[in-house]
């Protein structure tokens, strides 16, 4: 195997790959799949709740197994990756860090909402001190401008971020969109940029090579798509397509098909195709938590639920403003009914 | 619903769709499919064997009922939507033709490999005599360069084709690649431009949107990605990016995600991934139809069978040199041989 990577990527199916499963990982499952990827020579692997450190509660889904024990299973079998985990604050704490470190991570990803990187800097700069390469991940990024975005990235390597990630978390970015973002971010900041795509809108790919194309040199994919709506840019199939394209990524392509054919895709309970509810949530650019609280309003005011979930993104509403839900039904059923329509 | 179409779109789940299924459709099916299509308002619903008019056969794969039949149902519950047919001369004739046509079909698409435009020419004629939609269709495209195309594409153009279409029947096309051959056929003939994609490389959609970029008018979808390999661009989840875009289909969103999820994703017996198999079809570049036979050889030789079907798509073989195979496992296992690698 060639040492040179053009690309580093992350292989996120053990962390947002849980959201596909309800967050059921065993140790097994994990051990065999982690062995899997450090033996086809992927440079990094994220462990974690969907949500990140600690993410496992009532709110977010309950875990299957201690993430702790998981995050050990996976650094015992990887003999050239890094394993990594992806903290949010708010739900992980730098408690959950230090645990993890001793565990043996050597990433760690400090993630907040786009316009919300202030609440990064102890977490940032906590995860330098401990000798860990650390990524600032800017999650639903569609719902900034290139503008608001560079200022945000800037704040995160004032912190010490090594790199600044763009996340399409909803799926919701067009790939000329991709581009403006990631060209913004190559001419404001000196560390490296990377980004994470969802499939919602079977974009991923075409937003994983706009990034690449405007200098993006660190990439998440999801072996066989695990991850949370339609699942993350294909690992396999993105290292497939960077080698025909002449992109090195160090990782053995056989060795991934193999993987996500005969480890992963029996571990999958439901298949990662795009389904209607996916489609919604990336059209719309809504947060998945959204989906519930819109079905419940639209029942409740004989209105489609897309309808609501399309104006919430239109509001750019975010987590925790879930009561704008059922203002947003009501004045839609108010509309429809001074157009006469209903 | 707006009439304006920026773009006409095709839905080939009824056709190509047909591989995913194994050609099991009944009539029920089409019916409750070709009904919900032409109520969402789509223009152009193509209905055949997935090898196109008369392709059930022994060697193709039996249709468990007659295309006719299908064609005939299909036409019976179209209020605006024009019913096509798919026909490759060898396979379908004349005469199958001139029976759709009796059933009420509105466009024919004569489909070539992309360097044999000179078989089309009767079919074109006679489509256009019979007063057809008429579209010459250059499957695996990827397999010439854009100055081949072209002038496969200006036959088709001189037999009195309306739109000829950039076929990537292998899903082997990378967009730029795409985006040279719509540039170039742009440039050199005067008839309407459409793409055909398949998603084994997880860029259906990013080569539909460089397509369109260049200046292709029509363009194929299969609503769930009901397609050979690993289907089509996802015509529900098209309809949205074009949205987006601000490029009208004339579509109801709506009305296609509903049809996607409750009356196409139920008749999908596998559901519609990017499985291994797909992916090494698009990898390399060859015919699904290599699959079985470089499978058998590789066993025989105790060789990988991604190697073979890898030389195979250099070696450019077509449809019918399937002798090439044992051919070329026969060297690989010299080579290594040879190299000490066994």
């Amino acid at each position: 195997m060639s040492g040179k990577r053009d690309i580093l990527i992350t292989e996120v199916a053990l962390r947002d790959g849980s959201h596909a499963i309800n967050h059921q990982f065993t140790v097994e499952q994990v051990v065999s799949v982690a062995r899997a990827l450090d033996e086809a020579n992927v440079p990094f692997i994220e462990v974690s709740h969907g949500d990140g450190l600690a993410g496992s509660s009532l709110q977010y889904g309950l875990s299957r197994t201690n993430e702790m024990e998981l995050i050990e299973a996976a650094v015992s079998v990887c003999k050239q990756a890094t394993v990594g985990v992806l903290l949010l604050p708010g739900i992980g704490t730098i408690k959950d860090l230090n645990a993890a470190v001793k565990l043996g991570v050597g990433m760690a990803r400090i993630a907040t909402h786009v316009t919300e990187a202030d609440i990064s800097a102890q977490h940032i700069a906590r995860s330098k001190e401990l000798g860990l390469f650390t990524v600032g991940f800017l999650m639903m990024s569609h719902m900034a401008p290139p503008e608001k975005l560079v200022e945000q990235a800037k704040l995160m390597e004032s912190y010490g971020a090594d790199a600044v990630y763009v996340v399409d978390s909803a799926g919701a970015l067009l790939p000329h969109e991709v581009a403006e973002r990631i060209r913004a971010l190559k001419q404001s900041i000196g560390v490296e940029i990377g980004f994470h795509a969802h499939n919602n809108l079977s974009l991923a790919m075409a937003n994983t090579l706009a990034a690449i194309q405007e200098g993006a040199t660190r990439i998440d994919g999801s072996v066989r798509c695990l991850g949370a709506g339609a699942g993350n840019t294909q690992t396999e199939v993105l290292v497939a397509v960077l080698e025909r394209m002449g992109i090195e990524t160090g990782i053995d392509l056989y060795k991934m098909m193999d993987l996500a054919e005969e480890i992963v895709a029996p571990i999958l309970q439901v298949p990662q195709e795009i389904t209607r509810d996916s489609l919604v949530l990336g059209y719309a650019g809504v947060y998945s938590s959204f989906r519930l609280h819109a079905e419940r309003a639209a029942k409740k005011f004989g209105i489609d639920s897309r309808d609501i979930l399309i104006e919430l993104g239109k509001r750019k509403a975010v987590g925790g403003q879930e009561d704008m839900i059922i203002d947003v039904a009501a004045e839609i059923l108010k509309q429809r009914s001074a157009a006469g329509l209903r």
